[in-house]
């Protein structure tokens, strides 16, 4: 049988509801769609299902096909389903993972848990787990996996494949072979397929290239990610401080890193923490939890907003048309540096932009704000004219022009500035920006209008 | 001789200073730094470069890696390259590209460049980059190479190892072999590492996986690439409408599309449209270009707030104070409305919600709105009735939890009525989000004022 076959745009991927199935009670029917269903769709499904529903589907699964859908889940899923389980069963799926899934999933359990599961597995199993342990949060060693099959280059390609069919079931990937030498020091690597196509009695050595990517156990997930996907790497070599192989990280497990990342930055670009779990399987005080502490420095950046309007409240007072126009200059100020702060963050995070850049940056972003706000202002200068008066175009004009330019360097100088100091730059997250150039932008807007009011 | 291994943080990346060289002015220098800097740094320090200077160390690099760097650039900096180098090296250039990279880049090329390129290829190639060519752009069948090696059901393992031997050189990959019958149609498939792996003798039909993902040539890529990551596949067969097989995506493609895909939501989350090509390769004008149209729209919605205010022009000169919790209580809700926005569009992204789960995400978002404008008003509300009073407090107050409700709600629905009506849901950026609530939240706050202070 083939799965059908993906088709058109997104919501036309064959969906099932579970939740239907299980709400219908009928067990034989949830069996059959369980046997059918792939499990990319059974792991969706589990995720967009209330916590205690889970369990039931998941103990209905085959036993190949239950650690398939494990692997599949967000950690925090695992852990649940986990607690839900017998422990036998437990120990069992444990056991039959992959060492790097496993340790993934250890980070997140409680310390008596992870020791409990740990002393059940065989010897073998538990020291892969314990290596990986070993390793700091984010790094490569807490990512690759340490079956790594490696061939040496005093092999010939027929000494190479015989070796893969011995040992080639438990590695972790056979398509990237790093070639060690006497002392299991990375000295080139070779793809299987430039073994398959070579003649069986050529040399690893004259075969291999030794102009090799590798990254060190303590280099960051992401950028090696992020070097993985620019550079089209299906695995990458994992060495240690004196260059020795340890293990390899694969490509599918970048891609996972880089999807936690871009949803980390995502969520940050709107001012909340990540949620670290799928949607559907958080709850309101979870949701809330993420977004409280941003509101909070929001609303402390907005206070400084009031203390400014007290400071004009004068101003005000001679003119409240002035009044009419606040939500309008802010907002676009808000907006431009708000754009430029994305794209600023986005560009660094792919490296496009280094600290080092900040001269051209600051530049051309103060550039752009300025040809922003002339344009902006060259639009509404009619208008208001028109609907009030020439005077208020004025003032509000020209703090259009002033408050975009302002606002742009902002918007490029926090990102860069927080990357300097060793901060994740999308915590400079559009509603930060906004709040920071809401108070100077009013400054601006109150400074040009007692001038050219002659307040 | 082993590249330099990655380390630690972003920063520490070993980066060369290619500008540092060209100012030099030493193409010795430069020649030396070349040979040794690795393809991805190259095309790095490249896309660094200013238009005209990029041709100089292009044209100095070994042919193979010259072809290397250029399909690590962005397209828009190929064509650049492109017109800025004599024709008979362009022309070798383009021949040496897989027909995928070649379908991207023609994409961009002016239709007579394009011709004249095309004529200038040998029949072969040239018919596959027009067979790309006709597939509608997004669609998978401008991101798959034609080029795949296929095995049939009644091959044995040798035959096939045999036959790949034969073709294997010029397949886009044959670590994932789609399995056809009689009439090319796909009915399995299995990996290079199972073949390597198995019995000389044994049937490919008796080793095959049945149960394969595949998708039609007119599926839209993000999907593809998005299946290919939840489903760690390494390439994926792509089918025509009567199940044929007609081409494989691989996996560096996907992570790419991807990749552009994220920076487009990054770039809408602040409000500007993705750029294309990298950051310091981008003019003024055209970041001013990325990010004019929306500034229009936010201002547009911004002229609502200036009727807004003016509607409320006698209830501000009464209380000239309300005046001064304008940029607070808009600023809130706009923050909260982006929050949830953003938490929403991600979600729909990476397939956790859909639209038929409206509700759910409705009621989730308004509760989590109450919370977190409830919480805002307990923090608030002391504050300002010491340095103000106690009825100003009440209306910000009260204005806090409904504006927060009601951004909540507006944040959550527009992304799912966007992707509702086939918007993508990225779109609804923070700012325009921002600017959607400003209006009614300023709406919610003078009516609370006149009931509160009874105007």
């Amino acid at each position: 049988m083939t799965r059908p076959t993906l088709t058109g745009t997104p919501d036309a991927v064959p969906t099932v509801e579970l939740d239907e199935l299980l709400d219908g009670g009928d067990l034989e029917l949830l069996d059959r769609w369980l046997a059918q269903a792939d499990v990319v769709e059974i792991a969706d499904e589990l995720a967009r299902l209330p916590r205690e529903a889970r369990a039931v589907p998941f103990r209905l699964l085959a036993r190949d096909r239950a650690l398939e859908v494990f692997e599949l889940l967000d950690p925090s899923l695992q852990q649940e389903l986990l607690e839900g389980l017998r422990e036998t069963n437990v120990r069992q799926l444990f056991e039959e993972m992959d060492p790097d899934d496993r340790a993934r999933l250890t980070e997140e359990m409680p310390a008596k848990v992870a020791r409990r599961l740990l002393a059940g597995l065989s010897p073998n199993e538990r020291q892969l787990t314990a290596t990986l342990l070993g390793y700091t949060e984010d790094s490569a060693g807490r990512l690759m996996s340490p079956e790594v099959a490696s061939l040496r280059a005093g092999m010939t390609v027929a000494d190479a494949l015989e070796r893969l069919r011995r040992i080639g079931r438990s590695a972790e990937t056979i398509y990237a072979l790093p070639v060690t030498d006497d002392h299991r020091r990375l000295v080139g690597a070779l793809g299987l397929r430039d073994l398959v196509l070579a003649d069986p009695a050529t040399l690893i050595g004259d075969l291999m290239d030794t102009d090799v990517f590798s990254a060190r156990v303590d280099a960051d997930q992401e950028v090696v990610a992020r070097l993985m996907r620019e550079a089209d790497l299906l695995a990458l070599p994992i060495v240690d401080g004196e260059d020795r192989l340890v293990g390899i990280v694969t490509v599918d497990d970048a891609m996972e890193v880089l999807e936690e990342e871009e949803t980390e930055d995502l969520a940050r670009a709107g001012g909340a923490e990540p949620l670290g779990r799928p949607y559907l399987a958080t709850s309101v005080v979870q949701l809330a939890r993420s977004r409280i502490v941003w509101l909070i420095v929001f609303i402390a950046a907005g206070a400084i907003t009031v203390n400014v309007m007290a400071a004009f409240e004068a101003t005000l007072e001679a003119v409240v048309t002035l009044a009419l126009f606040v939500p309008l200059v802010i907002g676009t100020s808000g907006n431009t540096g708000a754009q430029s702060a994305t794209t600023i963050t986005r560009a660094l995070a792919v490296n496009e932009v280094r600290v080092a850049d900040l001269v051209p940056v600051v530049v051309r972003e103060s550039s752009t704000g300025l040809v922003l706000g002339a344009a902006l202002a060259a639009i509404s200068f009619g208008p208001i004219s028109l609907l009030v008066d020439a005077r208020i175009a004025t003032v509000v004009c020209l703090t259009l022009v002033a408050g975009c330019t302002l606002a742009s360097l902002v918007g490029s100088v926090l990102p860069l500035a927080a990357r300097r100091i060793g901060v994740d730059p999308a915590v400079m997250s559009v509603p930060l920006i906004t709040a920071l150039v809401d108070a100077s932008g009013l400054v601006v807007y109150f400074l040009i209008a007692r001038i050219v009011l002659g307040l």
